[in-house]
């Protein structure tokens, strides 16, 4: 039986330890393409590029691995992968593992998530790893066994037609991960902070900070596992209709009629 | 009583007649601030500026109205106009006229949307107006009484948590709108084709176009009514979880119990 193919991509840019670490991990389950963005590429959400400025270089090639990287978004590098680069459809996509959570709302900026969710719009299963945790040298060997696990698990039995995965772990704290929970997506927003700054030619701009509030409870979301030292999976789509409104929304169709 | 406070933004850019229009409706409701992107942001989805870049500019000024660009995403016009830029919080946001549909997962890649959404996770009353027309001399006459409307409605009476609208509206075609409908999101997606071009220093490059496929039905789509020459109208939210698939999914929980 061939190997499967599995297409890797993630945010951070073709240089970050959360990329290699995750390709090191799918070539223990088959042959890897991997098509990372040639900068980070942090919060850049479902952003694609129109321009015609796009490329894909090859840097390294062996037996069973190839490796890409593009001067597009998450996005792009999942579209350009698949519909440019590889000779067959791939069997997984990864993303990440990236450096910071995209737990509650944070996958609506993720570039991360945002490439897992084109995979999916694509009819490819995929799945997006992230670590809680900002630091880009943080640990991330207690991850090996779920990042295995949840993939081979993927590629026996595929996904929901139109679902992918949402994967967040906790960062290192010592002790064993207690678990892995299926969640929803915890209801957040961050409230930012504007400083004064200068940009890289000293010119006077603003820059954006920020602090995450959690507004939600109900010990099911992902936010709340994650902070009790569980690994939080949130089955994820693209369809964001509220449909638990639309019948309470029908007297906008008399306005007109 | 006060005259309402609206917010004003859009992807397509400043110099946009999509925001031109829907400024001078909104002047009919309210005291407008509009901020703008100072170039065009089409498909940016919920991307925002993490590096520190930011700056707003006042174009004009006259009683009830200003107007700002900013060299953000619109997610970013949004926080910078919230956050930076307003000294009460606004009544309403409206984001486009968007020269394009946002219909069915063009929500997605949406600036547009990303601007509308990021308002709603502010938990603002947030609309986005989007026109099935890529011609950016489009007309837009026909568009006024609906937009005037469902404005008013939502001042009026507001939207629940957590929820915007997601508005489009068939090109002009000769015939009047047959009504609104209040729509799911249609399953579609793009897919991509790549051409070689050159970029604006002559290099060789790749270029995106593509087709849209649609993959639905049962006529309670956005993409639906559009063809039909109703305006869809769906109600939105941020919260990406499939919920139909979470026990589906328990099985995952047992790999590491």
């Amino acid at each position: 039986m061939n190997r499967p193919l599995i297409l890797v991509t993630n945010d951070d840019g073709y240089e970050s330890r959360g990329l290699k670490h995750l390709v090191k991990l799918m070539l223990l389950l088959g042959d890897v393409v991997s098509i990372s963005p040639d900068k980070p590429m942090s919060a850049k959400g479902h952003s694609i590029t129109t321009t015609p400025t796009l490329e894909a270089k090859l840097l390294n090639a062996r037996p069973g691995f190839r490796e890409f990287v593009c001067n597009g978004t998450p996005v792009d590098c999942v579209k350009m992968g698949y519909q440019v680069l590889l000779d067959a459809t791939p069997d997984l996509v990864v993303s990440g593992i990236n450096h910071g959570s995209n737990a509650s709302s944070n996958v609506i900026y993720s570039g991360t998530m945002g490439a897992a969710i084109e995979a999916c719009m694509d009819g490819l299963n995929a799945i997006g790893f992230s670590l809680d945790s900002y630091d880009p040298e943080a640990y991330l060997d207690h991850l090996d066994d779920y990042i295995v696990s949840i993939s081979k698990k993927v590629l026996a039995e595929g996904l929901p037609k139109n679902v992918c995965l949402n994967v967040n772990f906790p960062a290192w704290n010592g002790q064993p991960f207690k678990g892995l929970k299926v969640c929803r997506q915890a209801m957040g927003r961050w409230v930012e902070a504007y400083t004064p700054s200068v940009d890289e030619n000293g010119r006077p701009c603003l820059k954006m900070g920020g602090r995450f509030v959690f507004e939600d409870g109900g010990g099911d979301t992902d936010f709340e596992a994650l902070n009790d030292n569980y690994v939080s999976l949130v089955p994820t789509h693209f369809d964001m209709t509220a449909r638990h409104c639309i019948e309470q929304m029908r007297h906008f169709e008399h306005l007109f009629n």
